[in-house]
């Protein structure tokens, strides 16, 4: 990831100074232009405004253990949690530095194109005044004062994403071995995902209400009767149930704790509570 | 839903004559035109073309025991397994009737509006013999001959759908009882799960292929280590992970298999044989 944000600021112009654990890695850098340096202190020493991407929170603490980050800027481009941030910032505004933290939405290759954007949050200034070079590698979105809000929004856009994966594995499992081509079923699965990933709007909608029932159209009770179709379908094509299962039990607990009149927002409290 | 279809036939102006075990329940349609049949064998003898759509497949045989389905067309817009569909198939055809499975992808305020569209497999003659009619309440998309292909095509996007509601529940959740407002994160959220289903045409021509490394980005290995930072996170923000630990512990099995440098894609494969 190190690499792709590089090139991408050496392609737009921006003086480049690189340091990395292992000197080799820095090769394809050095090569379209970047300043090699010998010491972690030395590259922060090369502009104020400091990009660290390692591989998590603790590598950026061992390696800027003795770089003077007084008067710099330092963005921290590492995945971590949201108390990780937190800390990372209060660490480094003790050593004299302004701190922003974010959370990357992309893969390598994704950087410098359309659509990659990254999340940040912690110093406002900071965002502000660096903006321009931040956005060269991708998008920006700042998301708040607390250092922690770019891991929070990162690691909640990652969950949902996974959550979403697993629906598709299961989906696509239930068609191995049948006569449906996977593509034909993609062309279908994707618009109808994008469809009902518009629901979330309304489960936001509910959630600041706090109204969880007027103007319900699928309610629990319907959909958890409407479950026993799936699991019988999982195990009439021998498809093991456990990616689905976790979510049909919570919404059974939820109609079995009297809420049967509500849709699926209910469950986001349930969550909390086990 | 039987309601809801019936209305939208009569407001096309198509002749409709309706069956339902509670007789009240059909008053509704009535007084928009609908004709009002003594008994389900009375219904099916009034027109050709047959329309079931009861609570699930059971009710179907029951309500039609005594019916003479010869010459007719049956379409059972019930929601069953593809087993199901494939027996009513042989069930219809052995009374002398031409069977079509149905799966109803929308719920009923959205019948009759955009968007909406019904998954239809079974004997095509009888589709696009009738497709005039079924066109009226929704969209119409013909899936193949196997009677079972529509149930196994609706309970696959549904399975699909589940996941990704697991997905959003969770991600809500993690942000519960923070600064965050649930529609800022929405309108992130929606954009970037549009984005990434897109990633199931790629699992799709993976699964074609067989390849499950080629032009990987980020593999299982990768994954399973950022796995750590989504579940201190909840732990951090007291969210049960139940929804999502048994994805990332398909990934982590999956590379303890040997399958580090594959992408998501082998874990269909891996369902069916847990
Ligand atoms: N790749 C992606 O798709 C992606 C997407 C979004 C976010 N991210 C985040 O970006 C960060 C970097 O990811 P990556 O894909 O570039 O990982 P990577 O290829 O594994 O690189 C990890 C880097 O961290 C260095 N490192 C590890 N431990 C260290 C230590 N104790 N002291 C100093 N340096 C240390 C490594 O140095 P050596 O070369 O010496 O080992 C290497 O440069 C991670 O936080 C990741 O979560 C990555
Ligand atoms: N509603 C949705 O959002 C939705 C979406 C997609 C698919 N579907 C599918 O559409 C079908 C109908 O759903 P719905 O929402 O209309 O359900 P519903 O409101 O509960 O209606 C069920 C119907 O089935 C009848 N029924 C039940 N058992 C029967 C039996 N043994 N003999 C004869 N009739 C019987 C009921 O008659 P009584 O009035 O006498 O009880 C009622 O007319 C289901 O298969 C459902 O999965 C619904």
């Amino acid at each position: 990831m190190g690499t792709a944000l590089g090139r991408a600021w050496l392609a737009a112009g921006h003086p480049l100074t690189v340091w990395n654990r292992t000197p080799g890695r820095t090769a394809a850098l050095t090569a379209e232009g970047a300043v090699a340096a010998g010491s972690a202190a030395e590259a922060v020493a090369a502009n104020r405004l400091v990009v660290a991407c390692l591989l998590d929170d603790a590598s950026v603490g061992t390696a800027l253990d003795g770089a003077d980050l007084a008067g710099h800027d330092l963005v921290n481009l590492t995945t971590g949690t949201p108390a990780e941030a937190r800390e990372r910032g209060v660490w480094a505004e003790k050593r004299g530095a302004r701190f922003l933290d974010g959370g990357i939405m992309a893969v390598p290759p994704m950087i410098g194109a359309p659509g990659a954007f990254v999340l940040y949050s912690g110093h406002q200034e900071l965002f502000e005044e660096q903006r321009g070079a931040l956005a060269v590698p991708a998008g920006t979105e700042y998301v708040g004062a607390d250092p922690g809000l770019a891991a929070l929004y990162d690691v909640a856009l990652l969950s949902g994403m996974y959550g979403m994966l697993a629906g598709i594995t299961h989906a696509f499992a239930l068609l191995r071995g049948t006569e449906v081509a996977p593509g034909d079923f993609a062309a279908l699965l994707v618009p109808w995902l994008n469809a009902m990933a518009g629901t979330a709007q309304e489960t936001a909608g509910r959630l600041t209400s706090g109204d969880y029932t007027t103007g319900v159209v699928s309610n629990l009770a319907m959909q958890v009767a409407g479950s026993g179709t799936l699991l019988r379908t999982a195990a009439e094509q021998g498809v093991s149930a456990e990616l689905l299962t976790p979510f049909l039990h919570l919404m059974r607990d939820r109609v079995a704790a009297g809420h049967a009149e509500e849709d699926t927002t209910g469950l986001v409290d349930v969550l909390r509570t086990r």
